[in-house]
């Protein structure tokens, strides 16, 4: 049987996620993986959470076992609706939106916006999960660089009006303005404003994706794109997997009215609704005030982690390879003198010492970025950091001393 | 801001779905409803989750709320594996892809397959959620008569004979063989071989939509379509929220291994992954055997339901009325005199009398079946059959007088 003309366009092209078959070469146990994005498990609240599930079974045991509401649980939202308003986002309940993850969001998002041939504008390099929900629609994608500060707004102009002369108008812009991943990059409040202002100039929408805005364990609160607009322009999404816990597969969009309509209708023929179980746990445990002190304590965390990669990286890797400076989040992201291919570093030179990253290709839509890497400090312990940092510069400067 | 022109095609045409819009008017207490297609809250295992998740936290907690793999949890694959061989399905691990809801298999296989444009092939009537994954990825749909017996092969021949003369190959079929969803209909061993021959026929695939197969309480069990094709030309789509529980959103889909590699494409781009948590503690379930005496449970439950609405219906209906008696599952269909309209029913008769039921028409994507309704003996207890039948047939002999 011949499948092949049966596949639609968008499964034809599809490929597998390249972090997800690299991690799968990782899984060894002697690899010290520097590569997937993943918390640290020891931040999980395991014990906790036996009571609260006690607790949701008793009292509501039926409720939570049953299909929910595809807008999700009422309490669980009005939970939301309180932690976003300390962040400033004064937003109703009727528009948070409970999702499966925030790669979901990404999902109806760009299924509500996006007809093949689309334009989207994404950042370089960008995160995966945006990327391949964009490619999913069939969306032409339009790359802007990063700086230290983010997306440079002078180069988004310059796409914008690029774009304006080909009488083409951008559904939207995507961006991570927070630790980006995978840069660790953040965008400062000039540069939000700007962006604002170049959105509403070319009369478009900003998807703001947030998963590590509350993991600042440095340097000051920036205020959410959400929060700046005054034109009801962004869609924000956000996800309790950095500062829960993944496994749940909890988060959250907020989206203008018309938006978040259309984002339940798709959710609808999606998967009807986010798992009731679940997001009845999640309420439950943040009515206990269990969240922000799990919060606090993942940041410490991550802050010494990231602190012992960044003074290890600074006392062993060679001079001509540099790296951001996150200020929170997970990541930081190397780059690596021309014409070094982080891919032969990770094939030939790393993951024979039992080390392992991703090569920043993956975030880059346009296959560029060939001389970049993405380092994960969250997963890791501090001590696996030190003893793979100095291992991961070894094999550069071995891969080095073949090309100059 | 006008956010019209920014909205795709399939988000411009999407519309919520009917069924959870009348049940949001039946959600006052005093209403007995035979609306939504819910499972029995009191069938949910409270007080044995309660252990069993106490179990997985302790025993591999940091591993259950981690992110999980995109296939799904490898115990919960090999238990679904075991499952399904008793059913006479034998297929390996690999061919199994754990999904959020089945309604994510019916999203995840419009989106492998679907371009828009291109031609499915669906019951008259079918499941709505079916319905509404192929229209968002704008497919034509041609849909075919059922009778007791279900999908009717004769039309199906006709329909795909006209198709080939218009040089049209559909990309599936797409059935519920047993107790279909809404009609309560089930498919005899000749149908299936007969649908089976004319996929062949005429070179198409075969979605074969099993959730309520497991909940036969009368009649014998028919093979499935997965079991008996030769051909590698069907999808079996399945799920534990009728078995379990909804709350959980565990359900699979078991394709050929071409088809499953690009469903599980899509599925990262959808949601990355299923819930770990839910897996882990679904297969902790099915491997301490609490499925099989839990499935056993409802099945005497629902035949009870069943057999009550039957003989309410026997005893207090008008002769001019119809339906279907179902072997198994949810559902029970009804057929009122012509040119009765089941939404006025409802409307004007039914819900002022506190009961409620869901409109045919909603099952039949090109709006027909106006005279058609869909009753659920599963959700109300046996009490709430014995009085809203009664009720109900009040309100039609009150209608049908003013018609006739």
């Amino acid at each position: 049987m011949d499948y092949e003309p049966l596949f639609s366009i968008p499964a034809r092209g599809a490929a597998r996620s390249v972090i997800r078959e690299i991690l799968k070469l990782t899984q060894r146990p002697e690899v010290i993986s520097f590569a997937g994005g993943l918390p640290a498990p020891d931040t999980f609240p395991v014990d906790l959470l036996d009571d609260i599930m006690s607790k949701v079974l008793r009292d509501r045991g039926r409720t939570a076992l049953q299909y929910g509401t595809t807008e999700g649980d009422v309490r669980l939202r009005s939970q939301i609706k309180l932690w976003v308003a300390s962040d400033g986002i004064q937003v109703p309940v009727e528009q948070i939106l409970v999702t499966s993850g925030s790669q979901q969001g990404l999902d109806l998002v760009s299924r509500v916006l996006i007809d093949p041939g689309d334009t989207v504008i994404v950042e370089l390099p960008s995160y995966l999960g945006g990327l391949q929900a964009f490619r999913s629609c069939q969306a032409n994608m339009v790359g802007v660089e990063q700086d230290e500060g983010g997306m440079r707004m002078d180069r988004l102009e310059e796409q914008l009006q690029s774009l304006r002369a080909d009488s083409v108008r951008p559904k939207l812009i995507y961006v991570v303005p927070d630790f980006q991943n995978p840069s660790g990059t953040t965008m400062d409040l000039g540069r939000r404003q700007r962006l604002l202002e170049l959105a509403a100039e070319h009369d478009t929408l900003i998807v703001e994706d947030t998963p590590y805005r509350q993991l600042r364990f440095a340097g000051e609160d920036q205020p959410t794109l959400f929060s700046l607009d005054s034109q009801d322009r962004v869609i924000n999404l956000s996800t309790f997997s950095k500062l829960f816990c993944p496994g749940f597969r909890l988060a959250w969009a907020i989206a203008p009215p018309p938006v978040f309509e259309k984002m339940v209708m798709v959710k609808q023929s999606a998967d009807l609704c986010t798992p009731a179980f679940n997001q009845a746990v999640m309420a439950e445990y943040m009515i206990q005030e269990r969240l922000a002190p799990q919060v606090h304590a993942i940041k410490q965390l991550y802050r010494r982690k990231c602190e012992t990669m960044l003074s290890s990286l600074a006392r062993h890797m060679p001079d001509s390879v540099t790296w951001t400076h996150p200020q929170g989040g997970l990541f930081l992201w190397m780059v690596l003198p021309e014409p070094a291919d982080s891919m032969v570093l990770l094939e030939r030179y790393a993951i024979p010492r039992d080390v392992a990253f991703v090569i920043g290709k993956a975030f880059h839509f346009d296959g560029s970025g060939s001389n970049t890497l993405r380092l994960t400090f969250s997963f890791p312990t501090v001590e696996q950091i030190e003893e793979g940092i100095p291992r991961l510069a070894d094999a550069l400067r071995e891969y080095l001393a073949t090309i100059t």
